[in-house]
């Protein structure tokens, strides 16, 4: 007997015919003989709709009113679920996540899971119940609500799985797994059947949107294997695990590709300690995300710090920048070059074999796209190119490392 | 300062526009100095839509599940409510009924309130924030959602006056208040200005549908004064309070009508001890609210038991009757008459005054309305009567007891 828990996001409980869906999956694995416990996000676009519904009222609404409002969308799901499985003829109970203790810090709208008291979750199990979890949703020690943020739910999916000790998460989505590229650019992407928890963090922190970096993170610390596959099917999807000496033999396991960037570039910083962390800590008070940062010492003692941030973000970032190129003072000058995207290959072979990022660099020259900016860590390799180049390249970094050929 | 606690039903909070409306409201008492709570029921249709969901979901919901779902009614508006507020420029905070610790027993559905921790309203209270509380719902003791049933958010009103000692306990309806009579049949009704938390007992249990007998009472118990008044404009409406000697001068204070009565006659029940209690023992069992219960005994030894059922009740009570006609054996047998309405005069005034049956009886024999049967207490007199001549009825007994001339 293993102890499953599984999730569906928002569009696999999308209306009541989908939420029967999804409860005869969840009993098809009960009446495998295993333990099975069910996080659910809220239906379909209730959580923008009751966003919209909060504006209407309040131009800035509290965030603490925002959360109380939020939760109630995973607390529709998980009632409706339970209704599902016991029409169907099975045994469930729904919790929210207050009723399992899952006691968050206050940070609402963007809290992180502190605790979990599985043993209310067990009880059931143990009485042979299916559980229903309200992803996306924790309270805080005084007993107010708050939300996990974007991909909150597959942080709540995770979480379990790690308190529960579970044999495996699944997580339900319509799409049939992590491919070695986004399907809708590269025609001949492939689904990965088995990656590491390394390498899906540097995916999905590249643009891969099937799970958030949190959630995996949660899963690497835990050691709680995900699958990722298709609520619609029954094919197998991806597994997402610990590294094995196996995976090294795969070079390069998938190609990401972040459209929509904007390269700021400060000139002439005075090249002194504490510039740089004064810069990111500005920006990051204003709680803006950078990547791909550079800095190049120049000649005249000063130094050239460029970043990436998204294209939504231009119009925050921008104040923030330019007041501190005031402070600094003297040729310092910032410069905003919109237009950007960034084409990344991933995989653990990297740390042992030579020769991919040439290979890289070489199959982008072939096809005459000019790299712009080189960033690398042990397990991927980025090229910041052109906006207009991006779908091409993709495809071209997926065939210079073979992908659509499979192991 | 005085602690006011305010009541928004659902047609007052249906929309932004109206929460806007209420919390202007709110503000208002806040800032002639007083300390301000406010309930708040699901927007508009909020229940019966998430109802409807449910019941396409799974035909017959588990309790516990039902009650999980329609919290979530009341958690969106004390959000909103919030939220309405703080665009106002005051400060508030919106709690669930768990969140104050309003615990029930575990009758899902219909539960009742056990205890409510008030320290976390109080200390809100005395911060300067308005205190925004679901009403109509509470936590079990293991922190399982209830509902309080029909008229649920009247009984957390009153139950929050009551523990906080409130010097008042605003309820805001679309009427200006109680009447002497329904004002969409009787054209000359008046609004009530003091009336007993006895007689609003009676003309609740009588058909008047703003307060239902469970908030009544629990005011009474706790002395808590109710004002019953309308959103929509500034007019005092109805103090329900205490009873004064004063109210004594007035003989009748209301007159009230129930229409789609079936009344069903058992007769020729053997007269022994014990036969009533299991007729109403069986009855009771099938959760069905009888009233206007006569018993005569008869010349040959047995009893004719007769009593009143709303129409809507009849397929549910005949099967039980019917079944306890076949047991008791002989010549027992029932009757249902379907068809019945009962009107009503109501008045604490009745306990020193005599002449008032009479009057009544007079006035209905004077309209050639036929009365079929006669019940009373001690504040009260019905007369059950053709359904034909309900409206009539009422408008003579309301007439005859001068309730149209005020004071």
């Amino acid at each position: 007997m293993a102890l499953i828990v599984q999730k569906f996001g928002g569009s696999s409980v999308a209306d009541a015919e989908k939420i029967h869906l999804a409860a005869r999956r969840a009993i098809a694995a009960k009446e495998k003989g295993n333990q099975v416990c069910v996080v659910v996000s809220a239906m379909g676009d209730t959580t923008d709709h009751l966003i919209e519904v909060a504006r209407k009222v309040c131009e800035n609404p509290p965030k603490r009113e925002m959360d109380q409002l939020l939760a109630t969308g995973e607390q529709v799901t998980i009632a409706l679920m339970a209704m599902a499985i016991h029409a169907q003829g099975h045994e469930a109970i729904s919790f929210t996540g207050g009723q399992i203790g899952l006691v968050t810090d206050n940070s609402f709208s963007k809290a992180r899971i502190q605790s979990i008291n599985q043993k209310r979750i067990f009880d059931q199990l143990s009485a042979g119940k299916i559980v229903i979890i309200a992803g996306f949703q924790g309270v805080t020690a005084e007993g107010d609500y708050t939300t996990l943020g974007r991909g909150g739910s597959n942080a709540t999916l995770v979480a379990i799985g790690a308190v529960l000790k579970a044999d495996v998460c699944e997580n339900y989505t319509d799409v049939d797994g992590i491919f070695t590229a986004d399907p809708r650019i590269v025609k001949n992407a492939r689904k990965i059947d088995r990656i590491s928890y390394d390498e899906m963090l540097e995916l999905a922190g590249l643009g891969a949107s099937v799970l958030q970096t949190r959630a995996v993170e949660f899963a690497k610390k835990y050691n709680v294997p995900i699958h990722v596959r298709n609520s619609q099917n029954e094919t197998e999807g991806t597994w997402i695990v610990a590294e094995t000496p196996k995976m090294e033999h795969i070079v390069v396991s998938g190609a990401a590709l972040k459209k929509e960037l904007v390269r700021v570039t400060v000139k002439h910083v005075p090249d002194h300690p504490g510039v740089a962390a004064k810069i990111f800590g500005d920006i990051a008070a204003a709680n803006i995300v950078v990547d791909d940062i550079i800095q190049n010492v120049m000649d005249d003692n000063t130094a050239n710090i460029s970043f990436t941030v998204e294209h939504g973000d231009l119009h925050e970032i921008k104040p923030v920048v330019d007041r501190l190129v005031k402070e600094l003072g003297g040729k310092t000058a910032a410069i905003y070059q919109d237009g950007l995207a960034k084409v990344s290959a991933v995989g653990v072979g990297m740390k042992v074999h030579t020769g991919v990022a040439q290979r890289m660099f070489k199959a982008l020259a072939d096809g005459k796209i000019n790299i712009q900016n080189i960033t690398t860590s042990e397990i991927k390799i980025s090229c910041i190119i052109s906006k207009e180049d991006a779908n091409r390249a993709l495809q071209i970094v997926h065939d210079a490392f073979n992908l659509g050929a499979g192991k």
